[in-house]
């Protein structure tokens, strides 16, 4: 079988951004432009919102150095979108772009809403008998793609939560008049970001005292015992909560009111980190602070895992080889080769379809029986994945992003 | 004059921790280790209070290399405390410890507060005719005290919220769909850190649209018309604001209600950077997110200024040789050298009376007319102070913070 496939490329990038994406880009884009049989590289502004409105750049045209920095570069370089495929006039639309271009690779970067847009693009042009390969780079901070043992983002996302964990814990262990720290984590269905926290614990006793993840139903009574015990105990209590902890009947802890705690009888402004360091004071006395780690986590590119960096880089290339070997319609996939014991991470090639529109929690047998910790084996887990010190471009004392000049591409 | 003073001597920490405060604790502890004239050296278990309550660490016991990792270790090791001395009585508690331990050099680290403390021991010890040297080690992110060009502390502050601000711009820039983005910075008094956020400009566009600093009233409706005619223009605006913006009346925003835009007429759980991120929706419909830096900003040791901590560590070294040359009643203070434009700090040695309850404010002239950004002046002051890598150790991907035994002196 004669796999060469002759035509141009498009690379874009979908969903929440990660300290790493670019990463995933620079290793499609680096990849495509030395491959021969690849005439154009083209980026989507926007993703497939991109495409659908013929905007698209020349990567060609960028300086290599510049491309280069994409490593160190947080956020979707070449911007995002959230968007879902609803009809068929879209993905008509696109396969005309595709024709315009002679678009012959299409590379996506992104999480399971993104999978879902591969597989429909993938799915149509394979109807009309439009040759195009099809292939997804998977993304996510949230760590919850099915079918890989891990997603490009979290480590880095993970290392930061840790790193910045084990900060807070000196800064608020500094008074002897104690107080009662929450540090909410993202993560809204599963919870791999918020069991990071405890891998602050590794160096010195920096871990939290609790971690709690969406995976087990919050019972706000049992809480508020946890932390009073332990606050009078060590005049401390520092917790980590999902932003996603649900009540038994699933509906989410951020939503609802602190019942008793506070009477307001409305939505509240406040974040869940700060409503349940306030339920916390209550009965104590004690000192509280809640603390959101809101973007920071997934755009703290100055913390990157080198590990991170590097399998992020590895996903984008292997997605342009494993189309240039003729495959379609699939995903790019992470295995755990632990030779040894020691970690070591593979590729695979998945169908599409078992990643897409699929989420994939943290076992139940990686929390504990009470619910308020993780295990050692998703410390084992987790570990390997936040390692390595990167060695990104600083100038001025500030990071050096990439600087593209984004030409519009013309054919 | 022969200037030996033989006997032992005290270090202790007081006020808000910073990612450098214990460069330093290694400053003072080890030059006072290593000098002839101090017999022992003392630590404050939670500053003032510890030497009240008689609990003090024999930091001579300490293991060399675990203190050495102080240069990296955030927080204030020692414990501190906010602690104002109020009466006779606690003056000559501290005497009578004093004489116990046959303590002839006491090195405070911290605050206007902390200065206050260090000038009430050095009178006090002066009137009842006890020989001992009184030095002050500054210390504070919020940059607000006088009689020295900038504080040991603010350097790190200023180069966590300006790289963060730059990693955020990335995020938020990422949708076509635009964003209005609060970023609440530390600083009650004084606008020194918001406006380190405009540093996140000199590498790129990625400074934030306006800075609103506590030196200039808070007008909300004039806040709102920029918000709003910046997103209208951009689809995006980036606003960083300080805790401590104030009405015209001098009230805190962040204690007001947001008039109009909520109609609770009670006190809010959430923070500013939310609420004003909330009014700013109304009327522009935007998507809208406030961030809190939180705790981070002054303790993110993994992010500290390399000259952040030289300096900190000269600031103690300084203290002990100002004591053993025969001062006392004195801080240790920074000039800035600016010989052929290359920024270069020296020392002095200022009365605590000039240091001690005031604050410094940035100059109205470092603000624009319109108060809502700082001037190239402010950038030219504050960016050689965030310059440097830190070196520090990391080990399991995580940072190794010091360990001490902190064994109980006994005398």
């Amino acid at each position: 079988m004669d796999n060469k496939l002759i035509g141009a490329c498009i690379f874009g990038q979908s969903g929440g951004p990660t300290a790493v994406i670019n990463s995933s880009a620079y290793g499609v884009i680096r990849t495509a432009l030395d491959a021969p049989e690849i005439t154009n590289v083209y980026g989507a502004a926007h993703g497939i919102v991109g495409v659908l409105n013929d905007e698209l750049y020349d990567l060609g045209k960028e300086d290599a150095h510049e491309l280069k920095l994409l490593m160190n570069t947080p956020s979707s370089e070449l911007g995002s979108c959230r968007y879902k495929i609803k009809e068929e006039s879209e993905l008509k639309r696109i396969h005309e772009i595709f024709e315009k271009y002679d678009v012959r690779y299409f590379f996506y970067n992104g999480g399971n809403d993104s999978m879902d847009t591969c597989q429909k693009v993938s799915d149509y042009l394979e109807r009309v008998g439009y040759e195009c390969r099809v292939v997804g780079v998977p993304k996510t901070i949230d760590n919850d793609l099915v079918g890989t043992d891990h997603c490009p983002g979290f480590g880095s996302a993970a290392k930061f939560i840790a790193t910045t964990v084990a900060e807070v814990y000196k800064d608020v262990h500094v008074y002897d008049t104690g107080m009662i720290t929450v540090i909410e984590v993202m993560g809204r269905h599963a919870g791999w970001l918020t069991g990071a926290a405890a891998l602050a614990g590794q160096n010195g006793a920096y871990a939290p005292d609790f971690v709690y993840l969406p995976e087990v139903p919050f019972e706000t009574e049992a809480f508020l015992q946890n932390v009073k015990k332990t606050y009078e105990a060590k005049k401390n209590c520092l917790v980590a909560v999902s932003e996603g902890i649900c009540h038994h009947d699933g509906t989410f802890v951020a939503e609802a009111k602190i019942s008793g705690t506070d009477g307001f009888g409305h939505a509240q402004l406040g974040g869940l980190a700060a409503r349940l360091a306030q339920a916390a004071r209550e009965g104590t006395g004690a000192k509280v602070r809640g603390i959101e780690l809101s973007l920071l986590q997934r755009c703290a590119a100055h913390l990157a895992s080198q590990t991170d960096i590097d399998e992020a880089f590895l996903a984008g290339k292997s997605a342009v080889e494993c189309a240039l070997a003729g495959h379609t319609g699939k995903m790019i996939c992470f295995t755990r080769e632990s030779a040894g014991g020691k970690y070591k991470c593979g590729i695979a090639y998945e169908p599409l379809s078992v990643c897409a529109n699929k989420e994939k929690k943290v076992p139940r047998k990686w929390i504990n029986d009470a619910g308020t910790y993780v295990t050692q084996d998703f410390i084992d887990y987790a570990l390997p994945l936040i390692q390595g010190e990167n060695g990104r471009l600083v100038e001025n004392g500030l990071p050096r992003f990439a600087r593209l000049k984004k030409v519009r591409a013309v054919v």
